[in-house]
């Protein structure tokens, strides 16, 4: 299984079934997406009714096609799917990515035998297949784009693997993930998983895939979740694991049936045993991108001593209480330190921990020092790093981003913010996010919030924790 | 006092002593706002040592000035503030936006001393001075920015005032409420409260401006907190107060004392004396936006019956999570709701509550008619509704702006969920957030929330709560 997986995920070439030049059909967005995506393989659109489908020649039939396909996206009504598997089991297909809709998901009880028939298909050619009812998925690290959202071909490369059983949270977290700069290495929902699911995803990509160094995964309920967690237990501690667990309320799990075919479970068991299978749990979207990034991008946080840097107290206080409220505290500075900060700034400002560097405005040069200062004071764990723009300070995200350039990367996480109007230090936020260990968080709630997280998460990475 | 403030808020003549051409002086940063911020009324740049300031013809002293000043913007350096009040108040100046620092919340106790003489010489003229140590104010139903942060310009008109005792804490709030599309009426930083703090502020907003709706406010510490807790019970019932409360963490009460000169006190009792006197707690920026948007723009949410419409399933499921946790149940639709929703969609999505409204992606129109329904159902208080952006469903927003252009405003709440990548829905959703009473949030999570919030809200405005 593993093997074809890779083949899966890195396919020489993809047929398209059910191809289409038509808007209304998916088989049309599949298309836009390898195409435009810039997948460097074959591509053969399937579909017995066009010559030419998005300027590429279309064959009737899977059997038509001469060369060996790795990858075939099915998007063919539900009635037509066995067949069509059956064709692909003939033809040596790699494995399959099931688009269709209308199976186990479905009031009408014909879905669920219409599942129970493939899955025999699909296990007597041996046949991995991502879905049915999944939207594809993204490999941005070997640039495939199987999915029928052409968009997320716009994601940044990164080390983040986001594995869904919801194609709809794809698209949130994905979007969402977009505007912060996310890096993305794989992104895919499994929908119905008709037989890969969480815990071969979970294998392949901890033992098969380096380019993902933290995988997050969206959970609405499973029949099995006992295998999915003795899975994360069983690689415990090679890479980091987020999960986010829906279907929590009342009528959560009926919701979740007719979703993706499993009962959601109980929402306080979950809980336990997410932790327990060292798996850290984090309860919102946002809250999975801030902590995904920053584990993906910055050092571990070893300690809860955390230094706050910001260029208005305000906002410094706010990062102050965020950091308790997260379980930590914020760091006593070295003698040594708070001298270096006592030298760059005057004494009209707070220069203890939150430190005000209100008075370096003018003078980007002292904010970074004190940055540099407060990530090499050993009475440190992890810094926090806050600019709001204003009009005086509009040189300071650029300093940032040129001094960093000649900087080796920071040994401890350093949480930024920078908030500012549209079309103002967007380049250098852009250039700076990410580099030398810094991620940058939309607000200091959420930077505060997610060095809580970066610790939890390197306590659960422990095999003895 | 009132009066005096009328006109501070919406001068007839704005003069600038401090004012400056080099980049590195407050004072230019005041005289771009004034002046790309288009202000209409008649701008004296005061500085003894330039002619011309910004190509506006400069005075010497405030005294040379002929004509006369409603309101003067004073950014000199601290020693010379007390002649300039002098000045002010000899010119019968109406108000003054004192933004320079190093008064009270110095550590010298020269700045206590420094700020004590000050106070005495605005009693003396009867002066309302907002500040010292504010980045100055925004009004945007007057038209005029006289603050050194000119990119507050382009925030949305509204019916929310942000008072805050933070500047940076308004940077932080105004640019992630310039993205949302917050419709701003005023935006300040109160800083050292010299004369003009929060009860002020608060019966000002209430019973003098009426474009302000809500009134947001950011507190980090108060002398006398009995004052604007009076002042806010005074006021219950004809305006919604937001506030948020900070210096919680055990480092709190020592930063508060230094950022702006006052204790920031028990945070547990602030919860509670809050809540008394009728105001809404938040607990994040995000969180403060989301509520005041809400407030601002939906009719109340009068009961805790809410209707999840998604073109998604996941992000539906996430949203009726964050309704339960909110406080809130999932209605149950009238008989005539579901049947119009089961002649809609096929009985392969959710149809119930959340609805899963995916089926409908190539077709609009029924979505918006799922909306109304569910909007018009007598078994709902409130509706979200929530849209993934997917190549397929590109149509939906356009087709909902145009749709919002032809119906009465929604009698109930609607919180709408539009996520795209940058570029996409972009002018269609600036378009429909804050149209017939829907207000756009950033996720189905913040969604739930503010559902919550908007019951909260409702609840501790009625007198006898």
């Amino acid at each position: 299984m593993n093997s074809k997986l890779k083949s899966l995920f890195c396919p020489e070439s993809v047929a398209v079934i059910g191809a289409s030049n038509s808007f209304d059909k998916l088989g049309y967005h599949v298309m836009k997406s390898l195409v435009e995506g810039k997948y460097k393989g074959r591509i053969f659109p399937v579909n017995p009714k066009a010559r030419e489908i998005w300027d590429i020649n279309c064959y009737p039939s899977l059997s038509a096609v001469m060369e060996p396909v790795d990858l075939a996206v099915i998007a063919v009504p539900a009635p037509f799917v066995p067949d069509t598997l059956h064709e692909c089991g003939k033809k040596n297909v790699k494995g399959v990515v099931l688009i269709t809709a209308g199976f186990r998901e479905i009031e009408d009880s014909k879905g669920e035998a219409l599942q129970e028939e493939i899955g025999r298909i699909a296990l007597q050619y041996e046949l991995p297949v991502i879905g049915p009812n999944t939207f594809g998925y993204v490999n941005r690290t070997f640039g495939v784009n199987a999915s029928f959202t052409p968009e997320f071909s716009r994601m940044n490369q990164g080390g983040i693997a986001l594995v869904s059983q919801s194609g709809g949270f794809c698209h949130l977290c994905g979007f969402l993930g977009l505007k912060q700069r996310m890096g993305i290495s794989k992104l895919m929902s499994l929908g119905n998983r008709l037989n890969v699911g969480f815990p071969e995803l979970l294998k392949h990509l901890v033992e098969e895939d380096e380019a993902t160094r933290v995988i997050a995964l969206y959970i609405e309920g499973l029949d099995n979740p006992g295998e999915l967690l003795d899975t994360a237990k069983s690689v415990r501690g090679r890479k980091h694991i987020i999960a986010y667990k829906s279907g929590k309320s009342e009528k959560g799990d009926s919701a979740s049936r007719f979703h993706t075919g499993s009962l959601a479970g109980d929402y306080q068991i979950w809980k336990g045993a997410l932790r327990q299978a060292g798996i850290l749990e984090v309860t919102s979207a946002e809250q999975m991108i801030d902590a995904a990034k920053a584990l993906d991008v910055c050092a571990p946080l070893k300690g809860p001593r955390i230094a706050v840097l910001s260029g208005q107290a305000g906002p410094g206080m706010i990062a102050a209480d965020a950091v308790e409220k997260a379980g930590l505290k914020l760091a006593r500075f070295s003698a040594k330190t708070q001298e270096t900060i006592n030298g760059l700034l005057p004494p009209i400002a707070i220069r203890s921990n939150p430190v005000d560097m209100g008075p370096a405005w003018y003078d980007a040069k002292s904010s970074l020092e004190i940055l540099k200062a407060a990530v090499e004071d050993e009475n440190t764990d992890g810094v926090i790093f806050i600019a709001m723009f204003a009009s005086a300070n509009v040189g300071l995200a650029k300093a940032m981003a040129e001094y960093l350039k000649n900087v080796a990367p920071f040994k401890k996480p350093v949480a930024a913010v920078f908030t500012a109007p549209s079309g103002i230090w967007e380049e250098e936020i852009a250039e700076l996010d990410g580099a030398k260990g810094i991620s940058v968080v939309p607000t200091p709630e959420r930077a505060g919030a997610v060095m809580g997280d970066l610790l939890r998460a390197n306590l659960l990475c422990s095999v003895n924790a």
